[in-house]
C-alpha cells in the first residue's frame, strides 16, 4: 500500500463518514490533506479509535507520509495545537491539589497533564508497522529541532514512549553470522558507524569464528536491529585495530583466545537516540562469552579518542605560557602533515609528547563533570576502567583525524563494573590505570592537578 | 533460580553493598527480608539501577517471591508511602502552572506527577520474566483492592503501564492447531471461560479441520495466550452449541462452510484485565477468515446469556401487577425444576413466555445506560447486531443455570460494524434485528417501551 | 485428495492415453481398477514417467488405497508376475559370467538381476508422502508373508531400499519435551510398547526435568517418530521401574543426577522392522547426555525379562529328575497366584529360587547362539554388560505376566561397549556381572555350566 | 576435527584394535596410512561395523581427506580389488540360475553380484557430513574416469546411490529470497553457471519482488543448493536477456505479469551428474508460480544455444557446395569480427542468414537421434517446444563466443508437455513453431528435410 493520491483521500474521507464542517478548527488548514489527517486523528483519539483504530491507525501513518515538508511541519504545529494538555484544567487541578493534596485531586492532576499527543502515538501503534514508523518521525523531530524548538513536546512524548516500549526486557539479543538473513547483514554494512565496512567480503570476515557479532532486536522490528556489537577474539588485549579489520587476515582459533575485544558498537537507530542500550549489550555479551569461552577472562575495547585532535585544536590556541603554546602549535602542525606516522623519526619524536597530552584529555578534559570526550564517557560511565594508550593504533584516515593515530583499551572487570559505575556517577571519578594517571598529572597545568583524585587505598 | 532465604539475602546484601543505615526510615519494616527488598528497590531507581538493572530487577522479583503475605502488604504500603509522587513538590509545580502556563512549568509539572513507582515497574520490566511477574503483581493487586483500596494507585500504575506495553501493535496473532506445542495447548485446556474442555481429547476435536482456534500472544510471554477464541466452520448460523462441542461429532469439509461461528472467546490473564483485546481478536480473525475462504461471509457468534436467569428471579420479586408477578415466579420456579428442558409440553409452553422477557432482558435492562448482560456489552460494544435467540441452544449446567438453556447469535456484519459501534458508544443504541425488537416491545412494560429507539429509517 | 472411483479412473485413464489392449496381458485382470494399476505401473517405469513421475506415483498410491483386499492381492501378484527378473536374460547373463567373468558381463548380469520393482519402488517414491505409503505397504506385506510366502522377493525389495533410505546418516535426532507439538507427542502416547503412557497426564511427567525423551524422525516422515527413547535421571541405578514411572512422582533435580536410566525404547513403525535403529539411538543419547551432565557418569537400563516365564513354565516340563521338576513346578504353581508378591513370606521364600533360574533364563537359554530372551539379544549385541537382577522390579500385570516380577539393569559402559560387541558378535560371548555368573553356574545342570566361559583375565 | 596425522593414525588404530598383520594382504600397501584406511573399510564392514559405524564412518572420511592424490589413486585400486563381487561365487551362482532358475537361486545370485562396495558406501554414509563427502568423492572420480576407466565400478556403485538417496521425494523445494541467509547466497553466487552473478547488487536484484528464484535442497545437505532456477515475471516472453540481467534496472510490479521467463537454471552439484533434477524443478516452479499468480499463464525459457557457433564452424569445413562453404565461412569470418554486431548494417544483412541456420541446427543437426545442442536437448525432453528466435538476445561476451548473440525461447505448455515429451523419447520428434520449422526446411540441404517429421494434424 503506497501513499494515497488527494483524490484517493476524499473517498476514503467519505467512506469513513469523515466530514469537514466549517466550525471545526479545520478550515485553517491549508490543504485538503492536511484537514484530513487531522481528523484521522481526532477519530483515532475518539470512541470510535477503539473498534477500528488498527485502520484509522494505518490511515493516518499512510497519509504522513504523503505529507510535503510544509504539510509535515503545519501537521506537527496541529500536533501542539490539538493535541497538548489543557491549560485551563491543568491550572484548575493543579491549584486544587495545592490547595488539598488528596489521592483524588493528585489523580485528575495527573490525567490532565499527561497529553492527549501520548494517547494518540499509542493507537497509532497499533497500525501493522506502525512502531518503526513512530521512530521515523523521532528522528525527524530530532533533526529539526534546532528550527523548531516548539516541537520538543512532541519529541518528548515519542521519547517517553519509546524509551518504555524499548525497556531492556522487551529486548532480545541475536548472534549475527553468515547464517543470517542478507537483509539483516545489509544493514550491518549501512549502519557500521565506528569502522566502515567495505562491503560483503569485509563482512564476512568479522563473522568468521574468531569473530563475533550480536545486535537487539525489538519484536515490533524484526529485521532491524537496533545496536550491534563487534567483536574479536584474540590472545591478549589488542593494540592495534587495522589488524583486526583486515579482511585477509588468517582466521585464528577461537578456543585459544583469552580476551574478547570489544572493537565496534554502533547504534543503529537514530530515532531512539537517547535511549540505553550499548551498556546493556557490552554487559549481556561479556557474560555469554565468558560462559562459552573458558579461556576468556578479559573484556576490553579497542576503541578510539574521537575528541582528541579538536581539542588539542583548541588547547593550542588558549591563552597560556608562551614555551607550552609553542610546543602545542608544533604538534598541531606536524598531525597535519601527509602520512607523517610513516615517517619513523618523526613520529618516535611525537609519541612521547602527544602521550601525556592524550591522557591529560582523557581524565582532565570536561563537558561539566565528565569527560570531554564522548567514548570515554560511554565506557567510563558503563564501569569499565582506562587501561591503555596504543600508539599508532588506528592509522586509517579517520582514526588519524579524530585521534591522533591514538587508540585506547578500557577494560570491563566484571568484578569492578559495579563500583567504578557508582564511583563515577556519584562523584565522577574515572577508574584509569595508574599509568595513564602518572602521565596526566606529570604533564598537566599545575591547576588541574587536584582534578584526578587519590586512587582508592591511597593517601 | 528458586526464592532466596533470609540468610542468602544478607549475604547478598553484603555483596551488593546494601546497608541499613539507623537513618533510612528502614527501621520501621519489622523483618530484614522486607528491609532489603525496599533498599533493592532504591537502588534500582538510582543510578545504579542504570548499570546492574537487569539483576537488581531480577534480585527485587525473587525477594518478592519469597514475601510471606503479611510482609507482601507491607511491601505495598512501602510502594505507596516512598515511591508516590512528592506532594510538596506536585503543590509547587501545580501553583507555578496556575500562575503561569508556560510550556516550562508543564514539563516540570508533568515530571513530578508521575509516580517514581512508574521508572520503578519499567527497571523491574528489565528482569528476564520481568514483565510475567509484573502482570501477576497486578493480578495479586486486583484480588485486594476490596479490602486495600489505598493500593489502588499501584494498581493504576501497573495497568497505565501494561496497557501501553500490551498495545495492540505489539501482539502476535497465532493459529492454535494440533501442531501446537503442548505447553500452550495445556493452557487452552485450562484457561477455557466459557464452554469447559474437559481433556486432550475434547480439546484435539475442537482443532480438527472444521474448527479454527487463534490466540493473541504478547513477545514478553512465550507459550503464553494472551486471548483465545474459538471457531465453527458451519453451514448456516448455529442455533444450539452442545452439537459444536461434540467430541464425537463428524469433521465436515471447511471449503463447503458459509458461517464462521465464534462459540467461545477467553481472555487469559487476570492481571491483564481491562486491556482491551477481544474486539481486536474478533476483527483480525473474522478478516483471515474471509481471505482464506471465499464463501465465509457470515461471522456470528453463539453467545450465552449469562445474566438473565439472575435479571428474572430479580425481576420476579419487584413492586408490580400480581399477575406479572405470578407468571414471573411461576417461570422461575419451573426453571429451577431438574432437567425440565426435557419435558417436551413443559418446555413447549414457556418458550413464548421466556423469548420475549429475554428479548426484554437483552434490550431494556440496563447498567447505567449500557445492556445489564455482559456478553452483550461486549459484543454489541464491539459493533455486533442482535440478531437471533435459540431456544434450548445450551442445555449444559451452566447454560440451564445462568441463560435458562436459551442463546443467542450476535452477528458481525462488516460493512455495519464502525456505525453500530459508533451509534452505541454514542448513543448507547442497540442494533437489533426486528424480530427481537418487536418482541421486547411487545411484552415490555409500558414505561420501558421508549428506551428501544426506532429503527434506522422508521419515524 | 480422497481414493478415486471406478470411475475416475475411467476418466483418468482417458486423459494419460492408458488404453487397455487386448493382447497386453491385462485382460487376466479381474477389474478394471486393477487393469488402471498396473497401467500406471507400466507407465511410471516408462520414458513417460520421467517426465510425469510425480503424478503418475501419486495415481498409483492413491489407487493402491482404494484396492479392496483381494484386488490388493492381485495386485502384489502381478508385482511378482510383470516386475521380476527376466529368468532368460538373467540365464544368459549368469552363463556369459560364468563363461568369461569380464567387467562388461558382470555390469550386464548386475543390470538384469535387480527387479525392475526396485526402480518401481523409487520412482513411487517421488509421490509427495510416498516414503510414508511405502513403510505401510512394506507393514502390510510383513502381515502377509506367513500366508504368502511368494511375496517375499516384494518384501525384500522394499527392505532393501528403505534400509538405504532410513540410512543413520539421514536420521535427525530431537528431544521430546512438552513444547513439542501435540501432533507428535499423541504418537508417543500410541505407540510407547514397553510401559504403556496411560494418557496426556502421565506422558506430561516422562517429560519433566528430570525425564528425557528423545527420538529419531526422517526428513520424508515429519512429524512421525521412527524410534523413541525414554530416560529418567536419578542418583543410582534403579532397581524398580513403579516408581520412575509414577505421575505423581516429585520431580528431582537432574543436575543431582549420576545415572541416565533408559527405561523405554519403542520402535514406531512396524514397516521398517529390522531396520536397526536402537543401537544407533542408545549412543547417540548416552552422548549427548554425557556432554549435557558432567556427574552423569552410568548409563544402564532397567529391563524386563520378557521371555522368562514362558521358559520358566517350558523348562518345568522338560524331562528332568524328578526332585528339579517338583521345584520349578512349584514356582511355576506359586506364580500364577494372584498378587503373590504382596505375601512377603511366600515372596521371601520365592526369590533365592527365582534368581539363579533367570540368571540361568539370561546367560545359558539360547535361540541358536544367542540369548532366547530378545531384550537381551538387543542390548548384549549392542555392547551393554548385564549386570543386576532386580527383585520385584516391575510388579505391574505385564510385569508379572513376563518377567515374573523382576526386572535387571543392563549397562552401558562406554569404554567396553565395543569389545563387548566384538565378542558377542565374533563368539555370542556375554558380558556379564559376576555375581550373576556364579548364580547362573550354581543352579545350571551339569551339562550346560561350560557355556558360561572364564571371564577374560580368568583361568 | 582436521585431518589426522600419520602418528595419531598409529595411536588411532591401537586404540581401535586394528592390527597389521603379515598375511593380511595389506604388505602390497606402500604407506601406513593407506593400510590404515583399508583396515578401517574393512572394519566397518564388519560386524564392528553395526555397533561403532557412525564413528568408524567417520575415520575413514577423515583418513580420506589426508590421502595424497598417489595415495588416493591406491586407495580406488583397492576399493576395486578388495570390495568387488567375487568372480567365483558370482559364476558359481549365475551358472546355478541358469540350470535352475528358481527363486532361492536367484536371490543368492543377487546377493553375490552386489558388490561389497555399495555396503560400505551405505555405512560411510553414517557419518556426520558423509554424503556430502560421498557426493565429494564421486566428482573427483568422474575427474579421473578419463585416465581410470578401471575405476567406473566405484564411479557406478555412488552413483547408483546417490541416485537413489536424492530421489525426488527427498528434495525439498525452497523460494530464495533477501532473507535467505549469506551462507546460501554466497553459493548462488559462485555457482551460477548461465549467467554470471558479479557480485552481491547483483545477486540482490535477481531477489526482488518481480524476480523468482528457487532451489531445491537436500536434508543432509543444508546450506547447499542442488539446483536452482531464476525466474523474471514479465509482460510478454521476453526477446533479450540484457535487460532482465541488468541490476540498475527498475522493479515491476509482479502483479502486472503474465510470463514467467526461465532465464537460468544452474546445477550445482559435480558430483550429482546424472541425477535428474532440473525437470522437476522446471514444472514444480511452474506449479507453484501459476498457483500464486493467476495472470501468469505462458513459462517460458530465454536460453542461450551454446553450440551453435562450434556447428557453424565445422560445418563451414564440412564438404559441401562451393557456395555454400563459401556463404558459411563468410559468416563465420564476420563472427570473429569485434563487436560486429554494433554495425547496424552488417548485423542487418547477418540476420536472414543465420536465422535459417540457427533454426537448421537446433531442429536438424544430431548427436544421435538427439538434438546436438545440449540445452536443446534437456528442455525439449523435458517436453517444451521451441517457440522463436531472437536476434541478439544475448551480446555477452560469451553470448556471443558461443551462440552467435542469438538466444531462443522454449515454452512449457503444460497441457503439451506430456505429450510433447512422450514423442521425443519415443521418437525423437520435436516440437517447433511452424515458423522455425519452416525456416529450418528452406535452407536445409535436401536430404536433410525429411529429418523433420509433418507435425501433427498434417499429412
Amino acid at each position: 500500500m503506497g501513499p494515497r493520491t488527494e483524490r484517493q483521500f476524499v473517498r476514503l474521507s467519505n467512506f469513513l463518514g469523515l466530514h469537514t464542517r466549517e466550525d471545526d478548527g479545520l478550515t485553517q488548514y491549508p490543504s485538503r490533506k492536511l484537514k484530513q489527517i487531522v481528523l484521522l486523528c481526532r477519530s483515532l483519539l475518539s470512541e470510535r479509535g477503539e473498534v477500528s483504530g488498527t485502520r484509522l491507525a494505518s490511515e493516518v501513518l499512510l497519509a504522513y507520509q504523503s505529507l510535503t515538508e510544509a504539510e509535515r511541519s503545519e501537521f506537527f504545529d496541529s500536533l501542539i495545537r490539538e493535541f497538548s494538555p489543557d491549560p485551563v484544567k491543568v491550572g484548575r487541578w493543579g491549584g486544587a491539589y495545592r490547595d488539598e493534596p488528596s489521592a483524588e485531586n493528585l489523580a485528575q492532576l495527573q490525567r490532565v497533564v499527561e497529553p492527549p499527543r501520548q494517547e494518540l502515538i499509542r493507537r497509532l501503534n497499533m497500525a501493522p508497522g506502525g512502531t518503526r514508523q513512530l521512530v521515523e518521525i523521532r528522528r525527524q523531530l530530532l533533526n529539526e529541532l534546532d528550527r523548531h524548538p516548539e516541537w520538543a513536546p512532541i519529541e518528548a512524548d515519542l521519547a517517553h514512549l519509546l524509551m518504555s516500549w524499548f525497556n531492556r526486557g522487551f529486548l532480545v539479543l541475536q548472534r549475527i553470522d553468515w547464517s543470517t538473513p542478507a537483509i539483516v547483514l545489509e544493514k550491518l554494512i549501512e549502519y557500521e558507524a565506528v569502522h566502515e565496512i567495505s562491503g560483503w567480503h569485509d563482512l564476512r570476515r568479522r563473522l568468521e569464528a574468531d569473530r563475533r557479532c550480536y545486535a537487539f532486536f525489538h519484536p515490533a522490528l524484526p529485521d532491524e536491529p537496533i545496536i550491534f556489537i563487534e567483536v574479536a577474539l584474540t590472545r591478549g588485549i589488542s593494540a592495534k585495530v587495522q589488524p583486526l579489520l583486515d579482511p585477509e587476515s588468517p582466521v585464528s582459533d577461537p578456543g585459544a583466545a583469552n580476551c574478547a575485544m570489544f572493537y565496534s558498537i554502533t547504534n543503529c537507530q537514530e530515532g531512539l537516540r537517547g535511549v540505553p542500550f550499548g551498556s546493556f549489550l557490552i554487559k549481556k555479551v561479556a557474560e555469554d562469552l565468558g560462559k562459552e569461552f573458558q579461556r576468556i577472562r578479559t573484556f576490553a575495547t579497542i576503541s578510539p579518542i574521537p575528541g582528541f585532535r579538536a581539542w588539542l585544536a583548541e588547547e593550542s590556541r588558549r591563552p597560556q605560557s608562551d614555551s607550552r603554546r609553542a610546543t602545542l602549535a608544533g604538534l598541531v602542525a606536524k598531525l597535519e602533515g601527509p602520512e607523517w606516522f610513516k615517517e619513523k623519526q618523526l613520529a618516535a619524536d611525537m609519541q612521547p609528547q602527544l602521550y601525556p597530552l592524550c591522557a591529560y584529555y582523557l581524565l582532565c578534559a570536561k563537558r561539566g563533570k565528565e569527560p570531554l570526550d564522548p567514548v570515554a564517557r560511554f565506557h567510563l560511565g558503563n564501569g569499565a576502567s582506562l587501561e591503555r594508550m596504543n600508539w599508532l593504533g588506528d592509522t586509517s584516515p579517520s582514526g588519524l583525524e579524530r585521534s591522533a593515530g591514538l587508540m585506547v583499551n578500557y577494560v570491563y572487570r566484571l568484578g569492578d563494573v559495579e563500583r567504578n559505575h557508582e564511583q563515577y556517577s556519584k562523584e565522577f571519578r574515572i577508574s584509569a590505570s595508574r599509568e595513564i594517571e602518572k602521565l596526566a598529572k606529570h604533564t598537566l597545568p599545575i591547576d588541574a592537578r587536584q582534578k584526578i583524585g587519590p586512587r582508592p587505598g591511597e593517601k
